[in-house]
């Protein structure tokens, strides 16, 4: 499908040209805060000693995988085998899909995916699960490597207790086709006491019957520097951090100034003294709340709230700015969005910036992989 | 870029073929339905005598736009020249953008528009969108038609006053290179006797400066059957109407039964008794809210709710589900959406289907344009 694509002044190169003047709504990217962002962390990891696996949901870019493979990162976290074909395409040879694969095409994207990359590792919590996927791969060569996802605290899927994890990688290890490959949690926002011990407890059961968990993996960029508090984990698993966003802020990850996604919008109306109207509605910035009770932060007023969207208008209460300093029609105005990962998957194409001029445009290769 | 396309098993046939096979997450459209809404809205809008506009934001399919206009529909609605640009490409000559256009880039591709179909409208509420507008339609030999919008109470765009909308609407009148063309609104909820108040007293206003209103145009698909009670409009548009959503049953638009757009799903765990995890997130199924407390209504398990998502997963409550009749790993689930036009924008192609059989593929043309 053709799309509309970027363009400055007629005849103007797009790479080299300033941000100012792109079309908007538009979400770009800082590269300075980008690459701190991707240094800080792997900085971290390092220190500590845990393996560090990028989720690529936030950026959905492959070059972007690359330099944070560059800087340290051992292996990828795709969440649907549609994104991991996509980074298999480009070079990826390890690949962690953190999802319960079900239903038979999917399945057997799996097993030609499996053929295609040197390491590829699924999860599963449930018999239904690795039934599915035994069924599959009992008749290959090459056995899938699945890792027992734990519900440690996060409340989303995984198995509830060590109990119930042993049982499971038990089940896996004598599955025709499958390999046990170890633990995955996606725990709560300040659980690491709770993690540790649910890892550690399954890690000794699985001692007692013999078997080793190979890797042992938590994740999450919320509580991504208490990753020390669970020595269990041999690796940690992070997306958001690489373009970070105002729920990173608010959660102490970083600060508003190191959240390296801005969407550029102007102000198409000043109805009131007291409201303005932006182009970025719920296409540009997403109804994701995330708790707060807005859609996003304005960098510019930061007294501004957007209180309410539509698909393509953000309406502003300016009531608490300055009335001599509110911006007028035609302004410009820089957001940072609620949750940056949901963003990305807006655009066929992401731009990059330095201190303002366009660096590269880079596909969102990954994005609308819906199914 | 290449996506991933919908299959069925190996070699059959996707048209023809059962829905019960497609990979999910995938929002697919009843036929049958969607004749019955766009059938029953214009059977309203013939009786009352009023010209009907359909919104293309809720389907972005110029196929499912030529229904509309073989149905009685005069004209569409966009709310972006890159949205015009698309359903120009396919035929379409009677195009209102209700939108204030702004800048450069904008401006230009506006008046390249203007050449290329018949009639192209655009909308403002401000001295400075028309002096843009006037800035690059001074010089050509066909002017762009400009309605005034009006804020009767949606509270978004708009001039807040009759007196307003006269004077703007002179303005753009005595603009070289600009054509008056009427007045529009997007009024609120139950709002008809503010809306015919404010454009009756527009109406007035102009006329007594020798001004004739050619199109007065309100919209809506939560208030649409009463366009009846706002008399001094002469047209209505409507987007949602065609497919329908939880949020249209709530305000007694239609009943459920008449959304025409379900989300497959499948359940990917069953942690706990009361926790079922389905494989549509935000990704599928968006964040909107609209004012509900959940993200969407479980056609086959309707005292489910959806109590949170992430990108990839949905969390559902199932504690006042019969314990005996809950879904289970592999289950398909189907959802009807809080808002189904944001849904559109997540998918490059939508699936229509009569009795669950797989009709056509449309390619979801006006996707993507943020800008």
């Amino acid at each position: 499908m053709d799309k509309k694509t970027h363009k400055l002044a007629p005849g103007a190169p797009l790479v080299g040209g300033p941000i100012s003047e792109l079309s908007t709504p538009i979400p770009v990217i800082d590269e300075d805060r980008l690459e701190n962002n991707i240094t800080r962390v792997q900085s971290y990891m390092d220190k500590i000693g845990k393996t560090f696996r990028p989720h690529i949901k936030t950026h959905k870019i492959p070059a972007i995988a690359k330099r944070q493979v560059a800087a340290g990162a051992q292996g990828l976290n795709c969440q649907k085998v549609s994104e991991a074909d996509v980074f298999a395409d480009a070079g990826f040879q390890d690949i962690l899909i953190t999802f319960n694969i079900l239903g038979a095409e999917k399945l057997e994207e799996l097993a030609v995916l499996n053929e295609r990359i040197g390491d590829l590792k699924v999860v599963a919590d449930s018999t239904t699960t690795v039934s599915g996927l035994s069924g599959v791969f009992g008749g290959r060569d090459k056995a899938l490597k699945v890792l027992v996802e734990c519900d440690t605290g996060g409340g989303r899927c995984g198995v509830q207790s060590p109990a119930e994890a042993a049982d499971l990688a038990v089940l896996i290890s004598d599955c025709a086709g499958l390999t046990f490959g170890g633990l995955v949690t996606y725990p709560g926002a300040d659980g690491e006491a709770e993690t540790e011990a649910f890892l550690s407890g399954s890690i000794a059961l699985l001692k007692a019957r013999g078997i080793a968990c190979g890797i042992v993996s938590s994740g999450g960029t919320p509580s991504l520097f208490n990753a020390h508090l669970v020595p269990s984990a041999t690796e940690y698993r992070a997306g958001t951090y690489v373009y970070n966003d105002r729920a990173m802020a608010r959660a102490g990850h970083c600060g508003l100034n190191d959240c390296a996604m801005e969407i550029l919008t102007t102000v198409v109306s000043r109805p009131t003294q007291t409201r303005a109207v932006i182009d970025a509605g719920s296409k540009a910035l997403t109804s994701d709340l995330l708790g707060f009770d807005d859609f996003g932060y304005v960098v510019d007023y930061p007294d501004a709230t957007i209180t309410g969207l539509s698909e393509e208008h953000g309406v502003l209460d300016l009531s608490k700015c300055d009335p001599d300093q509110r911006p007028q029609v035609g302004d410009r105005i820089r957001i940072i969005p609620n949750h940056t990962c949901v963003v990305s998957n807006l655009v066929d194409h992401m731009v990059f910036h330095k201190g303002g001029r366009v660096t590269r445009v880079e596909p969102v290769a990954a994005r609308g992989h819906v199914w």
